[in-house]
């Protein structure tokens, strides 16, 4: 399979994580639309109550890349900035296959 | 949402990734079966050469804990235990919706 797959860790300011869930789920209705993406999943940490995990999967990285700067996105970024207590951090992954996905 | 998520992380031994994902990619394909199974995605790490996550969605923790004694499970688990360098480590998620999980 030769997708692009990440799990983005958001850290947000104390008190501010269901705002910045809901700003990542608008995200992912304008990004799931997005031509390649296959998986953009939005998730709270059970164990770390400031913490959300995205999950996504892509066709490649290049439609990743290109979700960026759709139309929206720069408006949502703006919006999440505030919410953080810093910045993201990315875990790069090569989906091999299974439930979910399909093989690229 | 009401569903339970994971991120778990294998390391293999050096050698023994490509042997993991075939395990894992057998195991997406029996726990893909099992009822409420939402997403098992079979992942290797970019930047960490015997690393393979596994991205899980289910519709409840009940479910998940299920899959693990049904059919076929012990087996799996007993074939990918002697490629592993260590126990897998555990992400526990509450998804909160997105691209690709149907709201609980």
């Amino acid at each position: 399979m030769s997708g692009f797959g990440l799990y983005v860790k958001f850290v947000a300011r104390p008190g501010q994580r269901a705002a910045l869930v809901d700003v990542l789920l608008t995200a992912a209705g304008q990004t799931g639309a997005v031509p390649g993406c296959q998986l953009y999943v939005v998730n709270e940490s059970v164990t770390e109550p400031d913490v959300v995990w995205v999950t996504e999967v892509w066709d490649s990285q290049a439609e990743h890349d290109a979700s960026l700067t759709a139309p929206g996105a720069a408006e949502l970024i703006q919006q999440a900035l505030p919410l953080l207590a810093g910045p993201p951090e990315r875990v790069e992954l090569r989906p091999a296959g299974g439930k979910g996905v399909t093989a690229g």
